[in-house]
């Protein structure tokens, strides 16, 4: 028997596959100094009951209480930091409006770091609290503060990848609330992917820096095509938004004369370590594209309701093989809970399956065949997330991180609806999908360390 | 000055109209012994500081602390209080499947009247902790359980609208679950409202009996008739399911050549005092009819998503002034909170709008002007609900029930993003709306009593 630096026991739920969860029942998993899953074991298994003897007794062991479930911590895909701040506020009015009315202003304040520390310590602290153990940010267009970020998410425990954002196009931008330059914006650029590579080397969880150009509209060529070689020579993630609405799709297109996906490609954009936010308006040659260059899908349905014009198929883009995972989109969506999110993916799924307009013939209101099922959300929110960011997190499994949260569905004045001790292990799947809230939530583990927790 | 059995100091929200705000900062509200709203004096009214001189020293005056804000208790329109033993599973399976394989059977064990105790005391505890101050419930075709529900909305202080639910065509409803005959059901049904009213007597918040056939497919025309001179004898409020989904629109039509609001309106089930679920299919001629006879919507926005097949045009409906609320439709619907279905209720009415489908040409893909906003949806939670119920409750004004809910926006752990000392009180209504969870509701008041508390 190896020397475990912990081992868990308890029942688990973890995606097979985007359409499978694997119900762990009273399995033992077994981590190492690393914070890794070396181990899981069954308890059929020879050795089983030998790791149980030999840890049972010492503090590194952990048996979970009647009424707690493991789930792998949650992969957010999609998060304005910054925004948080202005989070729930100011949906009811047109994207323009709400960009320069609201989040170019609150963007521009990230100039000050006191204020920036502030509002980055809570937005961790509540991703932390939410689930959310690994997130991909864009911060906004001040080198410092994007640091600072970074900085919160090494402290704080999280896996924080975070983008120092690029707007450089004057046309575009307002010019209280853009990069000075395109030569400084690529300079600020490099010198953050340094700086957090270097913050890295003592995160045990990891921290990244993200090449983020806001998106098309904000970006000069000489920008996109700077930062396509950013990425390539440091080996960075890259995000940005993508076809994400009627304007900015049809922008592009006027611009380019293409579209999102081969505009962004064209600039070395696209790739296993790119993960690019909506993409409601790809087309079949654009999610061919997105597959053959393993870029990722952030999903971000709330936002989506607000601002994207339309419904993704999701299980359309699936089916072509493309890697998909959730984006909470704070504050075009209002909510920090990826659990919220998956919920709505299925709502919208079913929308666009089931179409809107009941004076339309039942037969002609929706696309066939667009639903996607609790358990496929779930897959989006932990493995799916994973995959697009090409790391070993979002499920519960060997040679993965031990990102785990711990629920319980007995909270004193929360109790999950379970009224029989024979209620099936799925069925209790299901409702902590559809009702968990953050005050089940008891524990957060990334890396084999304890980042949160509730008494 | 006037003897008050309780004052309140403190900033509330409450609707003005369907989509006005109205924003009382630091008022007074004076509650009388029968937990009405007696008084609401603004800071600059004569009387205030006499108030404050001659409460503020008092046990019943409650001075509401930084951070707290008031709304008005909210009213769920449509529940089944059974179905909460199953809430967020099954969803992914069809209506017929979801009926037959889970919710008839798990109604029919409302028989037994300790497992109906259980759930039920369960339901009620959950709702008011989600700030459901008066909800209108199905039971099950059980006299004696749905009694129990009643009982317990009593004791527990909610205002609790009950109906003992009819079924009893044999050839829609299994033969384990239905009302043995017709004639059964109209004397269960007599029997219980006469109990239920007997009840009342000795409940200060009120608990109301609720004649129900469960759909128009359900029932016998003989019952349905037999139902509406119940409703009219006794002068109770009427509940069933009004044209929801493709397949229930149309067996109404094939069964009576016509759509379910003329057929119930034949039976003398539309009126005042009546509250029709879903309605996604009304026509303009079913609205026109609902707003001539008073009858109510009650919009189920999550439970919609799943089986509704379409998104109701709340936003033209209401045009019409036909009352409307909201109802979480448990379990149809997975969420007990009406906060989580009014932010479902603007997220459905921008997918109206927009269309979902992106391959259509954005001015064809949607509905134009069906979206509503987050002060409508507060509106449908709270003074709509009461409306629609016709009873003077959801505002905090005067001679309206001080049903209210005490939210702390400071809560350690959940705080939510505010930052500046001058943000306005209309951003922190909306954060509160689009973010607030159980955690966040500190108190929740009913007819002037404490009935549910967070310490
Ligand atoms: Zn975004
Ligand atoms: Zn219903």
């Amino acid at each position: 028997m190896k020397n475990y630096a912990r081992v868990f026991q308890g029942t688990a739920f973890t995606s097979l596959s985007p359409n499978e969860v694997a119900i762990l029942e009273d399995h033992l998993f077994c981590i190492n100094d690393d914070g890794m899953i070396e181990e899981v074991v069954a308890p059929g298994a020879s050795d089983y009951e030998a790791i149980v003897q030999a840890y049972q007794d010492t503090e590194i062991f952990r048996r979970l209480a009647k009424g707690q479930y493991l789930l792998p911590g949650l992969v957010d895909l999609h998060v304005h930091a910054p925004q948080w701040a202005q989070s729930g506020t100011a949906l009811d009015i047109p994207l323009y409006d709400w960009l320069n009315t609201y989040t170019f202003p609150l963007e521009s304040r990230f100039a000050d770091i006191t204020f920036a520390t502030a509002v980055y310590e809570e937005v961790v602290g509540t991703l932390l609290a939410n689930g959310t153990t690994t997130a991909l940010y864009f911060a906004t267009i001040h080198r410092e503060a994007s640091l600072r970020l970074a900085e919160i998410c090494a402290a704080k425990g999280q896996r924080g990848l975070v983008g120092k954002v690029v707007m450089d196009e004057p046309e575009q931008n307002p010019d209280y609330y853009r990069d000075a330059d395109t030569a400084s914006a690529l300079a600020d650029t490099e010198r953050f992917i340094l700086e957090v590579k270097r913050l890295a080397k003592s995160t045990k969880q990891g921290v990244y820096p993200v090449v983020t150009p806001r998106f098309i509209p904000s970006c000069t060529d000489e920008a996109l095509r700077g930062l396509g070689e950013l990425a390539a020579k440091h080996d960075t993630h890259i995000q940005s938004h993508c076809s994400e609405s009627d304007w900015a799709h049809g922008y592009v297109r006027d611009r380019y004369g293409k579209h999102d996906a081969f505009a962004l490609h064209d600039f070395g954009l696209l790739g296993d370590k790119s993960v690019m936010a909506h993409c409601n308006f790809l087309d079949d040659n654009d999610a061919d594209l997105f597959a053959k260059t393993g870029t990722a899908i952030s999903h971000c349905p709330l936002s989506n309701a607000y601002f994207a014009n339309s419904v993704i198929p999701i299980a359309r883009w699936h089916a072509k093989g493309i890697e998909i995972g959730l984006g909470s989109d704070l504050s075009g969506g209002f909510s920090p809970s990826l659990f919220d999110n998956a919920r709505q993916a299925v709502i919208s799924s079913r929308m666009l399956e089931d179409g809107v307009n009941h004076a339309v013939p039942a037969a002609e209101r929706g696309v066939p065949n667009s639903r996607i099922t609790i358990d496929e959300a779930f897959y989006l929110a932990t493995a799916g997330g994973g995959e697009s960011l090409s790391l070993p997190i979002g499920r519960l499994a060997e040679e993965f991180a031990w990102d785990a949260l711990i629920v319980d569905v007995s909270v004193p004045g929360a109790k999950l609806p379970l009224f029989h001790e024979d209620e099936s292990l799925y069925d209790i799947f299901q409702k902590i999908m559809y009702l968990i809230r953050p005050e089940h939530i008891r524990e957060v583990w990334v890396q084999g360390e304890n980042v949160h927790a509730r008494r």
